[in-house]
């Protein structure tokens, strides 16, 4: 471990859209009295930075280094920060910055990303104008606030995932309620999939697995699920009819028409969406109204949440599944997502 | 007050889509002994009626008398009928059966409307064969179940209304939680909308009526709202923006996509479905994923539903807004609600 700031930091950057990552350095702005600089050990790959680096979900400014599931030692710290320790092993996940005030609405409510003034980890502008830069890098130096410990008894390995495809799925869980003996599908077992099974199981739930490939049904029962529905297969697909209490899509569906989904609830169930289609999506309205089913989405999760997915899987042993890979071979990592490959989770290690 | 049984019942019944209801008359099925016939004073006109009448929500089995807003007195009764008077007065909505079991999972949770062995008001099958018909007749024998004392404090003019459009816009607002403080938006102002307005107000809400015409307004503030959106002008509905907690719709928009309400919606809001359109609805996913917004919908309310509406409009001075017409009128009745005339629902009156 490096003790000490460094500058520049050096990482792969993407330079335009649908192009390699490539190496990149930037001056880092300078540390604040809440900042921290971490010294980075793992960087999950998640479809999001896919997305970004391609400029799928609008322009990204380019250089732009994503990654969010980023776990490191403490190397720096400003004069304001007093719970977190040089040496300490802690995780940074897909924000760096609320305004954390009482009079906010978001931030008051334990829904930190929504906040007005909240800066994401790449692709995003401090208030100072700074760009935020993500992962995919030796370091990075954030707000003390969204530094986040990780539990002692999670290999750092394996937190990387945690920090944002675990809290995704673990926060509408919580948020819409689900309780022991629920019935909970999950559709697309992958980075976010894998990792729902998991919390749903250990939430006591009846758990569903929802995959277009058969291939994944052994794995899917090792990971939490008590039943697997392929659905490309339609006698498999007629027992999901009003089986559900609560359904979370992880991944975008083939067709732009989402009313298959709520068939498979059943009444007051509830949908959310993790995935964000590019498309609009349809719907047809007889079939929420004639089951009071709510169809709606959540997009990562605050630093509450975030503390209480790690505690939560600290818990109840949950583990991602991963492939480990070099952080000089990301351009391979992303290749392997591209090409829907992974099981489940890449890990950049530096 | 006749006494006794009346049959065959005189009633006007649809013959054909979009044709007039003509006098025509059935035998009803034998008493029960758990059965209620009803001598019926009013009976609201619903937006249902004409969609049945139509043919619009699929084929519709003629002759269909309808009318499931329906207030009279009780004429006769079953030998197991226990908690009903002969000459007291009750109400019927859309519903006449539902199992009540407690193996039942829609009526184990208060959801009777999607009991599968319930039974609709008219339009619809009893499991001995016979056709129910509804209220724009003299009289109507139907489940005790589903026969509700009005309380007295109601006059039964004006209970019609709260039979079907008052509970249908009260049972989300409980079932979704709101309360006190909350913001509440209806979309719609009609036979639905307008008691929603009084409902929301009633339980401490801040309320937004939105309505195409503002000749509405003044009526708006009157009913309970605080706020009045004219959702033809582009300068108030930019103020809608992220501005509520809960939306009722209760009328159908103009255009498949829904977007434009999800966008009102602040964090964690709900949007409720009243109004079924004919067609799919479309909706941008990442309005509701950006806001952890849901969207859904709600059918009528199941009889404990009925109840609660009925005690809250007789405790909060809940009073529809009605224009009474004679039965033999009925046409003129339908005419003038699918002509969008009414204020705002229509009672007929033998």
């Amino acid at each position: 471990m490096v003790e000490g700031k460094i500058s520049p930091i050096h990482g792969w950057a993407a330079m335009k859209a649908e192009g390699p990552v490539e190496p990149w350095s930037y001056v880092p702005r300078p540390l604040g009295p809440n900042d921290v600089e971490i010294q980075i050990q793992f960087c999950g790959i998640c479809g999001s930075d896919l997305h970004t680096i391609d400029s799928g979900w609008g322009p990204t400014t380019y250089p732009a280094i994503v990654g969010h599931e980023i776990i490191g030692k403490v190397i720096t710290k400003g004069e304001k920060v007093s719970n977190l320790d040089i040496g300490q092993t802690v995780g940074v996940g897909a924000q760096v910055f609320a305004c954390l005030q009482k009079d906010c609405k978001a931030c008051s409510i334990d829904m930190d990303p929504h906040c007005p003034k909240g800066v994401f980890t790449y692709n995003a502008k401090y208030s100072d104008g700074e760009n935020a830069q993500g992962g995919y890098a030796e370091a990075v130096r954030v707000d003390a606030n969204y530094v986040i410990p990780i539990p002692s008894n999670i290999e750092p390995q394996y937190a990387a995932s945690l920090m944002c495809a675990g809290v995704t799925v673990f926060t509408p869980m919580i948020h819409n309620g689900v309780k022991k003996g629920d019935r909970v599908g999950v559709v697309g077992i992958g980075g976010l999939g894998h990792l729902a099974l998991q919390y749903a199981r250990a939430l006591g739930c009846e758990v569903t697995a929802f995959s277009s490939s058969d291939n994944k049904k052994e794995e899917c029962f090792k990971l939490g699920a008590t039943r697997f529905i392929n659905i490309k297969k339609e006698d498999d697909l007629a027992k999901a009819e009003k089986s559900l209490d609560h359904l979370f899509i992880t991944s975008n569906a083939r067709s732009n028409d989402y009313t298959q989904f709520s068939r498979w609830m059943d009444l007051r169930g509830k949908i959310c969406l993790l995935a964000l289609p590019e498309n609009k999506i349809e719907l047809n309205p007889g079939s929420l109204i004639l089951g009071s089913v709510y169809f709606g989405g959540s997009l990562i999760g605050g630093i509450n949440d975030l503390k209480s997915a790690l505690e939560f899987a600290s818990k109840h042993n949950i583990k991602p599944v991963i492939e480990k890979l070099p952080m000089e071979k990301v351009n391979e990592g992303i290749q392997r997502v591209r090409d829907g490959k992974v099981r489940y989770r890449v890990v950049l290690e530096n």
